[in-house]
């Protein structure tokens, strides 16, 4: 297995400025950050990156800085799936310009796809560039259609060399890699199953608390690996408790826990994603922040 | 009530140019037919009209082509949504400044969202412009919450005049209708229940194939209003028997039904969408046209 | 089409004898009852008949009882679905003997189940009497699998003559109707969609409300059949507004409801069914047969 | 915590003879095996155990006879639920009088419930007895409304000591564990994600395959709380591929595979229950116990 596709991934952040533009210092600042604290790669314009909110300008200038600051010091995958496929493939064309490591996509957005459109989609973003590819399918019914069937066709697209799974089926990523094998490195998407979801042939995890917390998380997962159960079993358990605390006020929550933690602004949201979400406290956030690092380093 | 939002409105298609842009000669052909077969209004740029699957620019300038040409013979309402908050707003600004006569928007695309995101989503693009909004409520589990509490937020915010509801849950119509009464006029969005939910409190209906069979369908629906079961229910048997048999193809089929029935190309769908759907013969497209008309001409 | 199997049936109640046994005089009364209002058959141990709740002798003595006291007025159609299928056939057998003319029956309870196991049921079911068999469908998503694949295994069920379909999803009763036309006779189950049901191929429909409002429901699907859209409308709100309204206490509604109206004692239901729903007031009781009384009196 | 109540327990098998009743020879010989094979528990008529499709009095006979082959040296759970509330109630009483050692319950069955109703249903079979109490939810949906709200309703019950959780949703066990803590002793209800499940904080596991496999997999659990991180992972993922594999036709493969291996006949399954599957030969059914067995000892 190529080992450069698995390990901890940021599904790295991008933090905005009050105009709504990408703060470019700021995500100079956090890439940095996140290679000096060890992760294994950086995740780029996905969910928790609002890749889709920003304009094509944006997301091409957002990966050019973010490979250039990590300067191949670890893996950066670009997430490029946008509305048309035609702007997906100029982004993938972009990217790989830019130097990043691989490409992945969502599904087709907004129009609920059977599995052929998704197909067809994947198809034309995977063979317009030279690097891999790693669909994300996104949501517990995330394959639509029969999955083995599906997978087979995923196989014969150019490139394809993973999958990021984001869902709580943790079945439906065994069944994948029971079919697959080592022809698809698997990432799982899901923070809070972290641990459970390296028991199902996964390769790495992505996710957005890895921002906040990858060295706990990488800790732990390389502890779980390692024999250490009741550790990870205390520590999966509390990370799972913070996860449903925060998850109704989550970017609020994560733009103020950023700050006090690495002294890093994400910025606001863009709308609609997180308006409306209530602010926190530095009480709060900080008594979250113990506890989770309470739960890592195992008192 | 105010009858100008009611009746049958296509949900208008937007004609695609070989290159990809609106074919603006096709597209004012078209709004020129439907608006000579008596349809009672058009719905621009929704997902019939792959509204966000062209750019700002374009979907500005489509709207301009046509209220220009429908020139106030019927209302025009524009679809805005769009994936941040602030496209859809200078969407709404460009409507209304292009004589639009209503503004729609569907809630949150890819970030599955809270009530508490459509609302803000909602309010911001509503109280933008003077014109009445119609939040466009998607899928069967289209609202996300408690439905009543969510109606009397929606209520509170500016110009909402009534919704467009494409589900085939019939109770939730019924139900917004019982509690919001003449505050909200609704829509349906389900062309194949066309008047099972006009029993249900609905002012009118916007659906992809009044472009195609607008005056059969209006026919059928005064019809049962009027009073003639037998009839209605023939024709809706016949219309769902159709609509499910060109479903997995019907992007390929409305094209070449399209060109055959009124010589109007609306071209190739933007991919993702309708990508990898079959060809159909002429023969079995007309066939098709020959059966539904026939249910309809009530031989 | 066999005119036997059409029209309003109500899903008759069981009522329940302080000792949990039915209460055959009360049954008796009911029964009586319904054909006076001129009901067009009766369905006697469904779920508003808490079937599966009394045990096999008493099962057989209300059929025998209802069968006596209808004495061939109206046609009589029995649930005998159990969690066995050999209770089912037995319970079948007995209802022939007693003198029913249908038997109907619910897939397997509590093993949620494949096609297979559905069909494989009801085979053994409607092969053990010359009676006709309605096999009774129940929820949202009713059918196992593919639709059209389980009806064409169905209709090679000897003596299946129909269906009753209790199911919101009308598009999946003009299905069932626009495939196996003439040969299946459907009820529609879901009373608050007593019109719109009438308008997807069914023939008939059978309800628990009907054992309430028998003659209002009939004259409304009668008047609607025959042109009164408005009244027809009118009402079909009114009903799902009403019946909204008693569903989270609807068996205390129904009991002092039925009390009032007819001075019939359906009794308490039997544990766990109905257990904990709070009691209503006379005057609420009241003012709701009321209200649905106007809608239908037309006022 | 109660050390009674975790470990493995096999949701035992209750063999049916030619004539549909209990064969009691081959349920004495099972409970014999399991017992002598480290078995921590015995869990008698649940689904598995195909406890509705018994009468009450076989009910009865098959908990006296479990019980007294046992004679204490595990702890015997038994499932009581039923159609009714009443007859769930004689079954705790005559299973305490049995002398069993925990009462267990499905949710109601059929009458798909309010979290109201099933309270109320657990609420009369637990304080029947003097027993510890364990509900049963089952489903990916198994609680009804506010997981939260329910576990504090269940809480405030006579005897509730824990419950069986069979679900995919690992993230419904944490959530109730980290709210109810060691106030309930959680048993894991899927096979296929046992050791998944373990990190949830499960303190037992009950199930299916564990009639069959209980000595390979109480060895994996335990290896993989001790530390073996990788030799449980190759196991799961087999032990799921396997599962999968023989799911279509479970019953048939089960018979056959406790003949091969133990030459105890569980019979044929009470119809509905697996009727309809597909024989298994011999030699198929010998490959899959080779390949579960091979993945247990870890070459």
């Amino acid at each position: 297995m190529n080992r450069k596709f698995g390990g901890l991934w940021p599904a790295m952040f991008t933090p905005v400025a009050p105009d709504g533009a990408p703060a470019y210092d700021q995500i100079e600042a956090l890439a940095d950050l996140l290679v000096s604290q060890g992760m294994d790669g950086l995740y780029l314009l996905g969910s928790t990156g609002q890749g889709v909110l920003f304009n094509e300008e944006q997301r091409k200038r957002v990966t050019e800085v973010v490979t250039d600051v990590v300067a191949k010091r670890v893996p950066v995958m670009v997430q490029v799936g946008s509305l048309t496929t035609a702007e997906s493939v100029r982004l993938a064309q972009s990217a790989e310009k830019a130097g990043a490591d691989a490409i992945s996509s969502v599904g087709p957005i907004y129009f609920s796809g059977s599995a052929q459109m998704a197909l067809s989609h994947y198809y034309s973003i995977a063979q317009s560039t030279g690097l891999p590819f790693f669909p994300y399918q996104l949501g517990d019914k995330s394959i639509p259609g029969d999955i083995i069937s599906f997978i087979d066709q995923l196989l014969d697209i150019p490139n394809v060399q993973g999958m990021k799974l984001t869902t709580g089926n943790l079945l439906e990523i065994s069944l994948i890699h029971n079919h697959a094998g080592e022809r698809l490195q698997l990432f799982s998407g899901a923070d809070e199953l972290l641990c459970h979801a390296s028991l199902c042939g996964t390769s790495g995890a992505i996710g957005t608390f890895y921002n906040l917390w990858g060295p706990q998380c990488k800790e732990v997962i390389e502890r779980f690996r390692g024999g250490d159960f009741e550790k990870s079993r205390h520590f999966m358990l509390t990370f799972q408790k913070v996860i449903n605390e925060v998850l109704p006020n989550v970017w609020t929550f994560l733009r103020k826990a950023m700050m006090l933690k690495y002294n890093i602004d994400i910025g606001q949201t863009k709308a609609p994603l997180g308006i409306g979400q209530k602010e926190w406290t530095v009480h709060d956030v900080t008594l979250i922040l113990n506890e989770l690092e309470n739960a890592s380093s195992g008192s």
